[in-house]
């Protein structure tokens, strides 16, 4: 029996908040729907941020309420996670129907300032505030919350090792219920990923559970293998590695889900994606947003004649 | 001090011979000279074939002579390696002055007869008339001889261990003097990486010295992430990703010698290679092949703020 990773497609949240263009909440709805009816166990389909703000993400609660529906047709496995910087939109969130919410919490000060307009520690402090409230409410909804640019920062530079274990044992002690690790900018190589991975579950343990990467340098893929190694069962991604990275123009998104799977499944991994039905969704989302670049090997050659998804 | 990794560029080569269109030779002679001065150990600058087969490298022997011309000035640690699929192109690449000389040997019967018009065992043997007729000449040329469709054929599928070792060993004891694992279509993945890499060191030792990669399926750079993390010290890598495969439409080619590059300065290895010569000298490969599609995160984002090259 294989052993399962967990893939969260973050595209239409993640991907969707970078690119300029507004995809139609109707086709938001079908993109969703077929990345749960290709097996995605967990979708993060929006956050609850100013509209004003993100006016990409203006229908996150209406977008909640339909993937929900998901779990009920589907795809039962599914867990629909949205995104919360604050307690304001954590509640938003739950009231939604959210079943898992992702805070940011970045580690570095010039991030934070720049993201949150808090300090890390104010935003930890939030964090605090978030899980408390969660815990009082009568629906178990757990939280993950990212250490964002825990693998180098374009403001503050190349990050301690030092700094991202404070950060990750500090948003343990605040009631995370699992805690990421981010390379926002996609800055990360295979081995500060180790390191950082073994330093954090030193103090933690399993309570750190999922890598966020981006592809910005090209070594989204070879991070995900050197976590892996190191222990690590949960991945974000995106359907063809949408997005970018707003501190690093012509970068790349997030690595793509695709390409991901294809690592997974091929090296004896199990994930329950369809390597096809993913494969289609890429349509949808062109049809969305016409002009934006789309990314991911595998899609381009498509799956070979020796792929053999993990038993 | 760092551990020294060599990367040969092989676009010139394996590039330039997938790609329909032809690059002038004095375009030719400029891209190489910029990726001498870049500083890389190795490249893989023609291959000695009949011209009406590939015209793409009909004038690989005046290429020869003109990298020549590099090692004695912009970059001495320069070694000008040529292919040879038999015994008249290793002559005719010994008589321009080829420093290395590498030959493909396939590891399937249905890519050898596609590929060479020969059996497994008739090219196996066609390596010993190389090596014994290179050693009676009076300058010292060193074969590497590459396994290709070591991990997955298009014409046979998934390839065993047993029969990439077999091989391995017929090419040592046919007198290579290195031999490397090429992932010619594109299908491999870490573990495969990992497993017969060990398989065939078990055999051969460090005459297993390289591995080919391309990028086929998104993987290439975490397939040579696993071969490093198995011993391997030398890569094949393109500029730019450049050709594909003729056997898997639309895929991508080689991996990408600027993103290898960086994966392996940041992790503490040494390559002599300097990053932002490297991505510069795309601009010369564009001029030469203006309408190909041109690969790498790297040279996209730009190499980031965080990055310290290895001591």
């Amino acid at each position: 029996m294989a052993e399962t990773v967990v893939v969260c497609e973050v595209g239409p949240r993640d991907g969707l908040q970078i690119v300029k263009a507004i995809m139609p909440t109707a086709v938001k709805h079908r993109w969703i729907a077929a990345l749960a009816d290709a097996g995605l166990p967990q979708i993060e389909v929006g956050s609850f941020v100013p509209a004003k703000l993100l006016p990409q993400m203006a229908d996150t609660a209406e977008i909640v309420r339909e993937a929900v529906k998901r779990t009920e047709t589907s795809n039962p496995n599914l867990t629909v996670v949205a995104l919360a910087p604050n307690l304001r939109g954590a509640q938003a969130a739950y009231e939604a129907g959210a079943q898992r919410i992702s805070v940011p919490v970045s580690v570095t000060e010039g991030h934070s300032r720049s993201n949150l307009n808090r300090s890390v520690d104010e935003q930890i402090a939030e964090v605090g505030r978030i899980t408390a409230w969660l815990r009082a409410q009568p629906r178990h909804v757990p939280t993950e919350i990212a250490c964002s640019t825990a693998f180098g920062c374009s403001f503050d530079g190349a990050v301690p090792v030092a700094t991202v274990v404070r950060v990750a044992v500090a948003l343990a002690e605040a009631g995370a219920d699992a805690v990421a690790l981010a390379d926002t900018v996609g800055y990360g190589n295979p081995l500060e990923i180790k390191a950082k991975v073994r330093a954090v579950r030193q103090e933690i343990g399993d309570k750190l559970y999922c890598l966020h990467l981006h592809d910005t340098c090209g070594l989204g893929i070879a991070n995900a293998l050197a976590g892996l190694e190191e222990g690590i069962r949960k991945f974000d991604s995106a359907l063809a590695g949408l997005g970018g990275c707003p501190f690093a123009p012509g970068a790349s998104g997030n690595i793509v889900t695709e390409d991901l799977v294809f690592l997974l499944e091929s090296t004896g991994f199990q994930t329950g994606i369809d390597l096809e039905k993913l494969i289609a969704a890429r349509a949808i989302l062109r049809e969305g947003l016409p002009n934006e670049p789309m990314y991911g090997n595998l899609a381009r050659a498509g799956v070979p004649r020796t792929f053999r998804r993990a038993a």
